[in-house]
């Protein structure tokens, strides 16, 4: 098969350069196209980029040449698929702009996370709701839509709730983060905030959490999202992890179930079955999308975090609640599974259902003229 | 006022070190008796220790000798003072003796805290239970008695909640830990476990945190206690502080209260007061035994730490809770606070309240023949 | 005896917080004014300044109003003693300005610490260099100059290499420093970039470090400086630590000497002794400039870096070199003793000098006219 | 290729995991025995070891039951090679016994690396010192023999000295480390010692990392060694990283050399070649040994450290010295490099040199009987 050409935007930051690290050797991506900020346009990629990957920067793309970072810019070199890493406003402004120029734009960001019209996806948990870029605008026209993932903690945490879901009902549930410093970027979170210390707030991240989770939990017609009737409370700090996202969860189910009910709804998770999606392999998806770890101080960034070659929410220290039914903590990578990785799962489930198919549609060069004011949210 | 002369039972370890520094220049108190283990017994303090405090460890005290850690082997030199932070079952085994040869054991220990006759204090919060003391078998022979100081989260917990039970009633909360590697003692976590991670479990912990926080909030009778009707749900974790721990509250009150409420409850905490202890000056009370800090980024270890010598409860965050009324952060020194600081107070209190008039008992070595079967306590 | 009112010039950054924390309660000081950034002008103190030190910012100072970061601006307000701690390339503009404007101008920049007429100074070393001051184009107008102290490894250093020195003469060493974060303010060094690692360079420290060390052990005449006839070599690092640099260190000495000699040089350095300035009381000296801590495995900033409240080398680890005569490692507290509390002792020593008189000279405000050309570096 | 059975003595620690991480998948070795304390022998591995490693353990090993730690208990199961990694006093005793049982010892214990007879290895630097085990008192009866590796600092030290002495000659250097907390093993270093702080000691690691560099880049008689001329001057440090040890060297060359022509020598390094040994390729063998990363702020651990697979000693800042000839950093990967890959890459070369064909000798079940003090090593 041959590879499919792909672009990043914001290529030089944190979870830019995990998508490079992650695509790199793709078997149905190929790195075309990289963009940053208008000030790093022209500039070889390695000249542009303070890489802080622990895997060196492959030489073809450390010499790419970064370009501006528009779909009017681009001409004929813009591929039609777009991996978008770049800060919220940016990403308000830039995104509707490739998707009406043609492009499917797999968006990392959270500006149009909630937006009516787009798909919030995790492929485990509701790939079905990607339907629903049939009804976004640009679709319609040049062929391009916006698929979005959710932020860094929910993706971690609604594999597991997936599972109960499905089986119990969820209800309620509180859970309290304790987040990896790569989750803010680069510089991103001071040396002298966070060493031997804890940060208890995060700039709208519990927001985030509480609402993105019902969207994921919930369910599609054909174009729009009714969010699932539960609540969560969050509350979010800053540790001094590098990488990986741990979360103590207490949940109440609408149906009781044991201990042994509970570990079997995780081992027996098998996420795209019955959903007509059965047997796809998509090479990023890990062989466990949620795996329990037994023993009373697992899950660990330390020994967990690269499980499913960071794709695995690793589970541990499942304990009766006083209060509500369940308690237990998870752990997941927040920049490989919580950002690149997510976006990266997306576009192959896209590629699966043939939404990379733009054959009826015209070629983005012509899609230039396209106004952005056919955004592809309604919201 | 002559100074009181106390002894230190496990004078090397992590808290044993704070005892010393905190007591070091007490106007009350006059450190004679130095215990730790039996191997360490006969050597000079400073030899025996691993001195790891920010201040200088005192000259006087790096020169006295250790002493055999039993109250028989002390002889005339044993004082009426004991403070106490050895491991649990070490604890469950010495402490009895001691209160048996009519000492008042202070006792940072989790040993007995539970016990149907031992006094849990945190002198704000329940200064009353110490009345208990005198229905303890030891009491009535040698006129030793114990008592003991809560876990290190509960006590940095129980300060703000107090202040708010008190006015509004707590039903239920959830509280998530995140605390620091002094809780562990020395050499206590291996930095291989800590360095970068999170380990999501703390033996005991959410136990003791669950129990302890209705024992402190209820009420005490002439001879026994009665638990607070409420429930607690814990999660406690150890991360890379060195000190401090910080807890995620989220609490429901029996009685609604609106913001200004909840912040005019916690600012016009006036702990003794009303309790027949008003106007009482203890030397280790913080000027405000909880103080909230504006800004979404309070409390933190690294500027927080220190408010009122280390006494003081830093809360922050105060908002409302998608689930229950209102979820807030607290942060608590561990080992000031937490431990030494906080038996040291219990100390304070109990000579205010004339508990350390030993006139009508026997001398304490008179005492030595008394049977340490006759114990404190009753569980 | 009155307090001389004082500026703090770049008082928001993390030098400056340390200065406001070191001056509160000052003897001979009193704070006055205060002037950060351009655009925090106008703010309350306590608005424009993220407070990051473990001592509650005093409220007295949250309140002043930050000025406008000229001595033009300043009006009759402007104190006479201003401290500085804005960076380099700012410094090289205003401190000029300032000495023009009459000001005496204690500057922990590096912008003019190599200045031909500039006394680079640590009171214990060469106290006599102040002398310089008085060949300052500025002193001679307006009474106002310019004195700087070392860069922070350079002071730490400075000390103990000063009592050997005196005694054997030192001929070249070698010095690996381990510096905090702290080291580079606020935002400063990013979290993920120091976490769990090691940087192996810090921007010009090397550079500034050879060169200081020669002219703080060299002498002055009237009006110029010569350099100590010794070689550093420095190799410099930044570690995960927060406050306190760490330096290895092997000396060449002209003399041979043994280790008791070398433990006693240090022990009966009498730094302000047999220069005029015997028996002179500074606030802020402390006990031991240069204090010895037996034991394999110190100094350590956990332990040490608090010593003689913050304003004392610790040294430890002495033992021979295979290459040169001693290795030693010491400790110095980096934004106390490497900064502004090097700044607030030379300011000490200036005014036990009569610097601060500046009766003879026009007021400030009069010199507002002055050319800024007229600079008191001659470099 | 059939693998060969190897064992591991010391199979639970730091480096026994290591061994075992890297055993796991090796083409040429099989494990077949492991064996740790007496007490944990018996149990399933899984159950006697605490994995710290962030890649899973593997099934097999983790079923594997734990040997008796003795040749004589070993019976027929005994491999023909062992890697040991036990302590240093465990090795004086064990080691021997295995040589004369028959046994290969790839021993990564200090206790026999200054040994007359034994070779201290790292196979791109001294590869024909392995010679000198034909010499071995045990190789002549039992076919057993002892080889070693440096200790950690050494190994990645001793890489690009190699290719400096080989071109210039070394006469003299400095160096100063910055060691990782896993080199103290586990649990090893208390996170009190390290979180935020820095221990200027390290027991005994400035005088192997002295003596070894000198006898690594010496030569071999039939039966002896003979060191290098050159001086080494260390001191040693640790700090609050996981894995990796950064070294600040400073060279004295006794051949002048450029900039240029010190990075030709690194790049061009050919370890193996002219010894007999072109073209030798070794499984664990990194495609550099030795790799310059140019930008002013390499080498680092975050970035650097698993370059090569781990195997490889990154270098950078080379830069002229003001005391000897030039300055630069290293960084080497001190349980992999530093450990455990180092004795793999030994037993890689005694493979490949034919050592491991023990046909000749007797079987190691009947060398039983030959007694230890026929030890392999004179010293």
């Amino acid at each position: 098969m041959e590879r499919r050409n792909v672009g990043i935007l914001g290529a030089t930051g944190a979870v830019g350069q995990r998508f490079i690290q992650l695509l790199a050797d793709h078997p149905w991506f190929n790195i075309t196209w990289l963009a940053a900020s208008d000030r790093s346009a022209g500039k070889p990629y390695a000249e542009a980029c303070n890489w802080r990957l622990d895997t060196p920067l492959p030489d073809h793309i450390a010499k790419m040449v970064l370009q501006p970072n528009t779909p009017e810019d681009a001409g004929a070199d813009l591929p039609r698929i777009i991996f978008s890493s770049v800060d919220s406003p940016i990403a308000k402004e830039l995104e509707p702009r490739f998707a009406a120029a043609g492009c499917a734009v797999i968006s990392n960001s959270s500006a149009f996370r909630m937006g009516a019209d787009v798909p919030l996806v995790v492929p485990e948990v509701n790939a079905d709701h990607l339907e629903v870029i049939e009804s976004q605008a640009t679709r319609k026209t040049s062929g391009g839509f916006l698929v979005t993932n959710p932020n860094c903690c929910a993706i971690g945490l609604v594999l597991p709730l997936a599972a109960l879901h499905e089986r119990f009902g969820i209800e309620k549930l509180f859970v309290t983060t304790m987040q990896a410093v790569s989750g803010a970027g680069y510089p991103g979170v001071p040396s002298l905030d966070i060493l031997g210390n804890v940060i208890p707030f995060i700039k709208s991240e519990e927001e985030k959490l509480q609402e993105e989770v019902a969207k994921l939990l919930g369910t599609a017609t054909a174009n729009s999202f009714q969010d699932a009737d539960l609540t969560v409370s969050a509350m979010c700090n800053r540790v001094a992890v590098l990488e990986g996202h741990t979360e103590c969860v207490s949940v109440k189910l609408r149906k009781a179930a044991t201990h042994a009910e509970i570990l079997a709804a995780w081992a027996e998770f098998q996420p795209l079955h019955g959903k007509g999606l059965d047997g796809l392999h998509l090479p990023s998806a890990p062989e466990f999308s949620v795996e329990y770890q037994h023993g009373d101080t697992r899950p660990q960034p330390r020994v967990d975090l690269m499980r499913g070659n960071g794709m695995t929410t690793t589970v541990g220290r499942l304990r009766p609640c006083t209060l509500f039914d369940w308690k237990f903590t998870l752990l997941s990578h927040n920049t490989i599974r919580g950002a690149a990785g997510a976006a990266i799962l997306n576009a192959e489930i896209l590629a699966m259902l043939g939404k990379f198919d733009f054959r009826k549609f015209p070629a983005v060069n012509s899609a230039k003229s396209l106004q952005p004011a056919e955004s592809p949210v309604q919201a």
